[in-house]
């Protein structure tokens, strides 16, 4: 690298939205010469290099995929990081930068620290917010990221300059980046965004187990499209993410099995005041943070 | 009434966006010659008036505002409708029909029952599925039914020709018009419409109770946004609503605990498969709905 911000490769594992429009913006910058992409799926990795997403295309990480990387950008399902690392550890040049994109960072700190132990310094946890339904290669976009938030999890022997890289890349394709401790971001996650998908899903799956679940759903409208949007996501992506923060999710869990019990012995008094008031702090909080949006 | 569907006059009680939206387009179809609206607010009365959605304005249910009404539709909260039966009782004219928009029907038909005995037949219990953030008089739009379906829930002593007029003129503005009993109504609408009130609003409440909530919120995206959109209803119009349907909703409240108590069991023994498999369900059943709307 000449100049910190340019970089000659980047192997990007895991050819998809999330990381294919992280590098179709670093390709229109100029601040990357050449993507190598890696997917398990052939139709996929053909999709990308049409769209020019990636310039080669491998079906597997192997020492030609990760050779001259500058960056290595793991972005596949969070289960998936424990074995890639592993494969990586050989291959990876010594000033060769690991990242990811999972959405829990402990468990992405765990795993560089299992298998890439003599690399670490250069493992840097990282969660971009953003996301859309839509997934795979023909999803990258450019812009995806602006206006974004990117969260960064240093770890104790992070070093400080690819740290100060990997940052400047997410904040040249249009992110604000923020630091804290993987245990602060886990539990920040799951209590705004993988608790409202698991809620999603259970109260989903609630109308489908009902033996009039089918015709209840004909009468569905926007309110409940908009609830349940997010039961429409990936069940693999995840399992793998409730599954790597259960810790937080299930205190989550109890503290949401209260509120409901409190509902329930509010409607079995039938007291009104006490109801209005519950919805009414609840509304808010939310038109609060809708106004700070 | 000359020809059935050509009223000389509605009364409108609540004059908001699923009353006046519905006068303003039988004023354009020239279903209706007259519009009068009563409303506590005096200034929501001044700007229908303004806005042409009613012809003449009063603040309260008396003679003067029920007089010469071959429709009296009270758009009102759920837990006004009593009183405004019992004040409407010695004002109706013999032939003039009465109905309501609220989102629960038992209730409905039991003010209507208790407080109308003597004018049952020509009271119409109906639930016009539509809705928006928006409320108040300047929210009314036209073509606000267009596509969207209104219930109705008939009872023994209906009389089967002024059901047939409330139905034309829902049909006439643009609602597909569906029957079903009172209790199917509230238990299809507890299940696809109050139960996701009742749970957005118990999880922004777990999040604004939590001593790091707000800090989480700063980091809340697309997908918290659109699940807690529904926890910026009206807390009202939600009390009134929740307790008239309380039955079903308390059944449901014990369902969606036993749902998360079944995730919690999952994630406590870290059964990846039964997760999948669990969140897989729910995304079919959410995925099928979308593609049928």
């Amino acid at each position: 690298m000449t100049h910190p911000l340019k970089l000659k490769q980047i192997t990007l594992i895991g050819v998809g939205l999330i990381g294919g429009s992280f590098v179709l913006d670093l390709k229109r910058l100029g601040l990357v010469e050449k993507v190598v992409g890696v997917d398990l799926d052939a139709d996929n990795l053909a999709r990308a290099l049409e769209r020019r997403v990636i310039d080669a295309a491998f079906e597997q990480v192997c020492s030609e995929s990760i050779h001259g990387a500058d960056l290595v950008l793991i972005a596949t399902p969070v289960a998936t990081l424990p074995a890639i690392c592993r494969t990586l550890a050989p291959l990876l040049a010594p000033h060769t930068l690991v990242s990811d994109v999972g959405s829990t960072k402990q468990s992405a700190l765990a795993a560089f620290a299992e298998y890439l132990p003599q690399h670490l310094p250069h493992c840097i946890a990282a969660h971009p917010i953003a996301g859309s339904d839509r997934h795979g290669a023909l999803a990258a976009q450019f812009g995806l990221y602006q206006h974004k938030k990117l969260i960064v999890c240093p770890h104790e022997r992070q070093d400080s300059d690819g740290l100060k890289t990997l940052e400047a890349l997410w904040q040249a394709v249009g992110a604000q980046t923020y630091r804290m401790s993987a245990a602060e971001h886990d539990a920040v996650f799951a209590a705004v965004s993988h608790m409202p998908h698991m809620i999603a899903y259970a109260y989903v799956h609630q109308i489908a187990d009902h033996p009039d679940g089918q015709t209840y759903l004909d009468f569905a409208a926007s309110g409940f499209r908009d609830f349940t949007r997010i039961a429409s996501s990936h069940p693999a992506i995840w399992t793998d993410i409730c599954l790597a923060n259960k810790t937080s999710l299930l205190d989550l869990l109890a503290g949401q099995q209260q509120q409901l019990a409190y509902l329930q012995a509010l409607l079995q008094s039938g007291d009104a005041d006490a109801l209005y008031h519950y919805f009414e702090e609840a509304q808010h909080t939310r038109d609060d943070w809708q106004a700070r949006q």
